[in-house]
């Protein structure tokens, strides 16, 4: 297995800096009041497609060769990662196929047919969701670009806390949620490299907490049914992802629902930003105290902001 | 009367921007898109306090003799320059008295208790209002400090533009807000000095458009009974800051109840920032095509972010 390196995510930001946006970092008085540390905002809700994942899928799309590009890219994914690699295959002016179950959101789906990307759905589950895709690769010749397990989008998705270590120098840890780990590996390798008295800590929920106790027990294992608010978590750590995990990841608080959707309302009410459910978990991790960073200079990535405020708040 | 001038607003740059956010500048494609212009966000609502009031506050307070600063500050105002004033007179270590209507909303009362006010309730009307503040101003020797109609205060607002304009050169034309006309006659005297090819244009509530009124017709006149949902921008335009305006605003456009909520869903869902409504009435004036920026590099001011999303949007 080739291993992921710093040098990747370096490549991946010379790659891609021209397309995302270098997002910025907020900070705020009051918040640090609240949570007792210092606290620096790395806004990926501010992201191209609302989200981190656009890093990713524009280093896995601009990384192709021009034979790979002229056959398109496929992927089977209900959530951000859909609309972020129509988004990349767009802007190389490529086909992207998209399986995605039927009962996927309408916003999500809209979202996915703005950026010209061609949906096909599926039964709502796993076995039908990898059939349909793997369907699609065979036909067409398609690369199939996997939401996480992906050494390209790995290294794509490092390059925001890349920017956030040069940005804030001298932080003592930095946060992310973890679904599948794409981020989280990805914010481990360039962390140790660029940054190597920086703790790499995460969130997770605790209704999807496969990749907390994995690292607690040494194994990878799946949590049978996950279940959590924040819906873009319930991944099952991957196996390109969980090695590095176990290997720079320092530790991963599990926090409930109820504390997920305060820290969303605390982002929406004092930070003035609008963060989905997912995004904000690793901060509802550190307003949680169980990470160990009281009085600490703390990165925290918000990972995204594709939500219906008004379901999930229930205003 | 003593003119202002450019310098009086880069000397309150470097008197306040220690103490207050550069905030960022946000950018979206997709606004673009449905706007017709390339439009520049600059996000007054991550500012200290939750709006650009901030800026006006410090720079008057920070202005003051070592004598003045020991009797304190007061101020009249039912809105975010409370606060303002506030943090700013924490900031110094200095009392300030706000005088607020006892119809004034629960949240801005809390906002000016977290920062040490002390409040004075009054009956809601100009007159009650005037006099209460005349009277802590005679009692206790606080200097006064208007909302707007103050040289210190519209210096210090006029910083947001100079950072604008310094960290995005050759925009078109720059855009606020205009309620008292603090923001916009500050936005006005740097500009023209700073980037003199830059447009000065401002939006304005339908329902409180006397600024717009009284540009075309030569001659500063109020409304009535000013109504909007715009509730930061209701004050009658100041006898200071009409005469800047008149000089150096090229023209106010104005925009409907239902134009500015639609711009602060706009802003909530694709730019994924929280804007009260009185702060996207700048970006509701783009929208609306009233100002001639249609293909041009626009400015926005997004001059405030303290709202109850689900009191304005009905959610």
């Amino acid at each position: 297995m080739t291993e992921i390196l710093a040098t990747h995510v370096r490549e991946a930001h010379e790659r891609i800096r021209g397309h995302v946006h270098r997002t910025p970092v907020l900070t705020s008085t009051r918040i640090n009041e609240l949570s007792g540390a210092e606290v620096f905002f790395k806004c990926e809700n501010f992201q191209k497609t609302g989200a981190f994942k656009a890093r990713g899928a524009a280093n896995a799309v601009l990384s192709l060769s021009e034979a790979e590009a002229a056959r398109g890219v496929a992927t089977h994914s209900s959530g951000n990662h859909a609309a972020a690699l129509s988004w990349a295959a767009r802007l190389r002016g490529i086909r992207s196929t998209v399986v995605m179950p039927r009962t996927a959101s309408r916003v999500k789906i809209a979202s996915v047919e703005r950026y010209g990307g061609t949906i096909i759905y599926c039964e709502p589950n796993h076995r039908a969701r990898e059939e349909a895709a793997d369907k699609v690769v065979r036909e067409t010749g398609a690369t199939l670009i996997h939401p996480f397990n992906d050494r390209r989008v790995i290294a794509g998705q490092g390059t925001a806390a890349l920017e956030l270590l040069e940005d804030v120098p001298g932080l003592d840890a930095v946060v992310c949620p973890v679904g599948g780990g794409g981020l989280l590996a990805g914010t481990a390798v360039i962390a140790r490299a660029a940054s190597p008295s920086t703790r790499v800590l995460a969130g997770e929920p605790e209704g999807a907490a496969d990749a907390s106790a994995s690292l607690a027990s040494g194994v990878r294992h799946p949590v049978e049914t996950p279940a959590s608010v924040a819906d873009g978590l319930l991944a099952y750590v991957g196996d390109l992802t969980f090695p590095v995990i176990q290997a720079q990841v320092e530790r991963i608080a599990t926090v409930s629902d109820a504390e997920i959707l305060e820290a969303v309302r605390l982002l929406f009410g004092v930070l003035k930003i609008v963060v989905e459910p997912s995004g904000a978990v690793g901060y509802a991790a550190v307003a949680g105290g169980g990470l160990g960073v009281a009085g600490k200079r703390v990165g925290v990535i918000l990972s995204g902001g594709n939500v219906d405020l008004e379901r999930v708040l229930g205003l």
